[in-house]
């Protein structure tokens, strides 16, 4: 059987742009007279769109796609059935916002018709999606059809009806249709892929797919579709996108990764992970080499940092980035994934790199020199500017009018001198943007200044835990054959701190008070990322009944000398994190995300004083009396 | 029948204060000797609260908050039969994210023991609800139990069993229990209300409701409910909360107007909007006196800003305030918002609210006139930075490192300044935070600096047109007698401007480019809060075919000499709504929402280049060549 696996980028709110990808991949069914061409769900409209389908001009538009492409399958590709997702709007009837019906929708085209249009029937409403806001689906449809046939429930059946969504070939067994979170069908009662258990003719499930990447995902996937392959019994033939979605807080690269499982479940990858790929491949439904998957590595983490950060200038039109260098680590990292995306855009990045330290007489000659050194290793832009006489000024300014600044808030005014007077003068006297280069560790507890290091276009390390900073930055210099650059060697070694105080001396290895990579990553990340997300309530109980180490999964107890002790640092925490930090996160700019939880617009929050249950207080007074 | 309808506040995250607010309801219901009380949805947890239910120590603590209201009605209230909302985990069952099962349910309480618990069946999934996300509905329940069955579909009955939602009282006939969105029907094939045409004994409906306010909304409910309760022969109670919930970018204030709904719709207000209320009325159901419901008017707009600054402020714990006073009209209004808000919270503002005037060469003495003369008349502190040595300064350091700001640069400099560094540093000196001040038309095109005048802790007028700002301020003036605030009347008289350059001179009558009041609010309005969003493709074909100024409500024609000189605008102000303005959106603050359409969790947004459909750009190049 010769499929074209048509692994397109997709570029969000942009249908023309997609239809011509499309359009280039049908042709070349034709020329290689595939049997049938996949492309990507939502492959038109792209999907992580924000509300943009409340637009009924892009609607249409996407609905003139499909038309283009049905008319498209007459002439480029006679005898080759097409299939790609779209919206598929039905103008005569509802959505449950009260605008046009909109189905996500599988349409099934040869030789200019339309074959079929299947409609999805699970919907993600979970992190950073929002199906049930935008699309009907399979599952309403069915009740609908059975209410309005006096209530019989007849055409319930609808939801499984097996020749909905198979698709008859020439010289060639059936194959069926799902969308997406379709096969992904653990926590629904229906299970889509179940009906054609009892079809035999079916020897091949096609699963068009518009799922983002995430670190760690990739196992996650194989593992899944490689089990429902085997369960079922047929070939899965999982077809994904490439390319970058957002909606506005956050922003989420595609890996592509489409794959052939066989019937045993093992699979073949088609493409590179993060590349477009448009080929015809001979695909034997009887078998396929086993080639294990490989999960996530390091590199992986790095590719989709670098190739988000691309895809994000490109979409937002920056051509020149200036990052505040203060010699940490986290600024080391920023500068050469930026320096790697601006190449990927433009070609080159040295002019287009600006690299900007800003010491005040509380840096440290050691920080001073690791940003120099950086800036001389990439070979890029680099300047340094003073902030001492700035802040005084401001300092001054205060006083005339009777005000005095503590000494925290005088940390703030140089943050804040540093990025919103200079870098963002700096950046339009450049003609482009400023970074924000905090971490998932200090975005967490609000461990950044706001209008001042939260601030710039674009955070590309704040879905990183400072651990995974040194991870990623140790991975870039560990691979610096293939791409040229280097992060000084010192930047590893010196203690994380803003020195924005006498008590933050790098050189006397003083610095931040968190102790990221032995406890608190471990710490924030149970408030987080795991699915059921841990409140002080269970941190307590499991300090007291002995288990937090093995549920944290690093020490705890060694590092505490008493409940007490544990407590106050909890508080201390979870008081930022559940607080102010939220208001931080509020105003942060768009984040990239990597990991399973993302902030923004995939863990969604609401502003107020932090929670302790009940139950954590009743507990923490039965210890401390 | 006696009932009491509990009109409570309900403070989002903490159950333990919602609960001991609903405890005193259930006491007073027994005093009283009450046949029914009735409490709002979802009224122990909050509704709306980004993610929180992620958390099972949240959801525990909910359940166990059940458990002591339903206790509390054996010995508080013995023979009353109690109704309140709350989420009901169900913990042997999944929900579709893999967590634990939940309900929006209202639990119908007497003597001890649990009666009946009822699953909202409609859930909303536009705006900024995002009910399927947590939650699993009615619907969902009468598949899933069809499913079990072997697909028989019989219990999808389940939706429509009566004897599920009607509880029998003693003495009394019995009444039925819908969620809020269960009467929203329309735009629904399911119908819940429906089901008791059939039922005879009920004459009353309760409908318990956590229901946002929006300016025009309160109409448009009593009309649904009026219609509701004349088509289907009902009494309905409708039971709604007040307060102030957040999901972190917009914050929504509840209005409360719970009301009783005769059979022939009328209706009877039983407590003041914004305020709490929770006492026992004897509620004849066979008709009630007829009370016309008054449209949402400029007071209410203006109430709803105070309760929602107020509760803002509350929820926060933000003592102090420091508003930039420019002069203009925004900063004016903030400041008699935020003076009445401080008032509400701290009983007193004078202390609490700081005006800073921060001119620059360029700000005219007519402008520092009305800040000064705002500040006097408020009786609260002021004090003038002037900004021009630090903007000098910053112009400074960057010709030492050889760059150059152009002329618009320049402007965003002096607001920076303004912002980040001089209320910034204000702020932490008084122990308070600054505000912003940008209104809707500003924020809809970008018409305000990054890390300047878009900064700030909240973002109170961020969701009024600037139409809408004077009306508000012009009502503040008309009502002065009443809260003895007064804006000066000059700054209704000078024109809107920023101040930033030579060409934005008030004195000269010249300032910002856009005619809010007699076209812009108009055009912006049409981009985002009609249901179906405008495009550029529907404006230039409603400006050929002669309908624009019917849709738009404004003059058009005598605007523009040409389509030429029409499109020229438009695209002028579509390609900043469309484009960099979501990224300054993105890092907005907090934003209170009055309108149908807030930005930040209400319309939801996505970065990249200004979408034209492929129609517009063809009638376009048609038009122009």
């Amino acid at each position: 059987m010769r499929i074209l696996i048509g692994q397109i980028e997709v570029t969000p709110c942009h249908p023309q742009v997609n239809l011509s990808r499309v359009l280039d991949g049908v042709k070349k069914a034709g020329k290689k007279r595939a049997d049938l061409a996949v492309f990507p769900e939502l492959c038109i409209s792209g999907y992580i769109i924000g509300d943009m389908w409340e637009r009924e001009a892009f609607i249409r538009e996407c609905e003139k796609c499909t038309n283009d492409i049905v008319e498209a399958t007459r002439s480029l590709c006679p005898g080759t059935t097409v299939v790609f997702g779209n919206v598929v709007p039905d103008w005569n009837k509802i959505n449950e916002d009260g605008r046009v019906r909109k189905y996500n929708a599988a349409v099934v085209a040869r030789n200019g018709k339309i074959l079929k249009v299947i409609v999805k029937t699970l919907q993600p409403n979970y992190r950073e999606f929002d199906e049930a806001r935008h699309f009907y689906d399979a599952r309403k449809l069915a009740l609908e059809k059975s209410v309005e046939n006096d209530y019989s429930y007849e055409s319930a059946n609808y939801l499984f009806d097996v020749d909905r969504a198979v698709v008859e070939l020439k010289d060639e067994s059936p194959f069926a249709i799902l969308l997406c979170e379709d096969c992904w069908d653990n926590d629904y009662f229906i299970k889509p892929i179940g009906v054609f258990d009892f079809y035999d003719g079916v020897e091949l499930i096609v699963n068009i797919s518009c799922s983002p990447f995430t670190y760690g995902k990739t196992s996650k996937r194989n593992r899944l579709f490689s089990r429902q392959a085997e369960e079922h019994n047929k070939n899965i033939l999982y077809v994904n996108c490439v390319g970058a979605q957002n909606n506005g807080k956050t922003l989420y690269t595609f890996d592509g990764d489409s794959r052939l499982y066989d019937r045993c479940g093992n699979s073949v990858a088609y493409y590179n992970r993060f590349e477009e790929g448009v080929s015809v491949f001979e695909v034997g439904l009887s078998h396929n080499s086993c080639k294990p998957c490989v999960d996530d590595s390091v590199d992986t983490l790095y590719k989709s940092l670098v190739y988000g950060t691309a895809k994000f200038l490109e979409q937002t039109d920056i051509e020149r980035i200036v990052i505040g260098a203060s010699g940490g680590i986290d600024s080391c990292l920023a500068s050469c994934l930026y320096a790697q995306a601006l190449k990927t855009v433009y070609g080159d990045y040295k002019d287009r790199l600006w690299l900007v330290n800003m010491p005040s007489r509380l840096n440290s000659k050691t920080t001073k020199r690791i940003a120099k050194d950086l800036a001389l290793g990439l070979g890029c832009q680099y300047v340094v500017v003073p902030i001492h006489d700035s802040v005084t000024s401001t300092i001054g300014d205060l006083l005339k009018v009777g005000m005095k600044l503590p000494e925290f808030d005088l940390q703030n005014v140089q943050a804040r001198d540093r990025s919103s007077r200079l870098l963002a003068a700096i950046s339009a006297s450049v003609c482009g943007a400023f970074t924000c280069n905090g971490n998932k560790s200090e975005i967490t507890v609000g461990y950044v200044t706001l209008w001042a290091d939260l601030a710039g276009c674009f955070a590309n390390l704040a879905d990183l835990w400072k651990t995974q900073v040194y991870q990623v930055a140790r991975h870039i210099n560990l691979t610096s054959e293939e791409h040229g650059m280097h992060i000084p060697e010192e930047a590893f070694h010196i203690c994380p701190s803003a020195e924005l105080s006498e008590s933050q001396n790098v050189d006397k290895g003083q610095g931040d008070t968190l102790d990221y990579e032995q406890y608190h990553d471990f710490l924030f990340s149970s408030w987080i990322e795991r699915w059921n997300r841990v409140t002080p309530e269970e941190l307590l109980n499991w300090y007291l009944d002995g288990s937090i180490e093995k549920e944290l999964g690093c020490k705890v107890y060694e590092r505490f000398l008493s409940a007490k002790e544990f407590i106050e640092d909890l508080e201390f925490w979870w008081n930022k994190f559940d607080g102010l930090a939220v208001s931080k996160r509020v105003v942060a700019p768009c984040i990239l995300a990597v990991t399973r939880r993302a902030y923004g617009f995939d863990m969604r929050e609401s502003q107020g004083k932090p929670y302790y249950s009940e139950a954590y207080l009743r507990t923490k007074k039965r210890i401390l009396g």
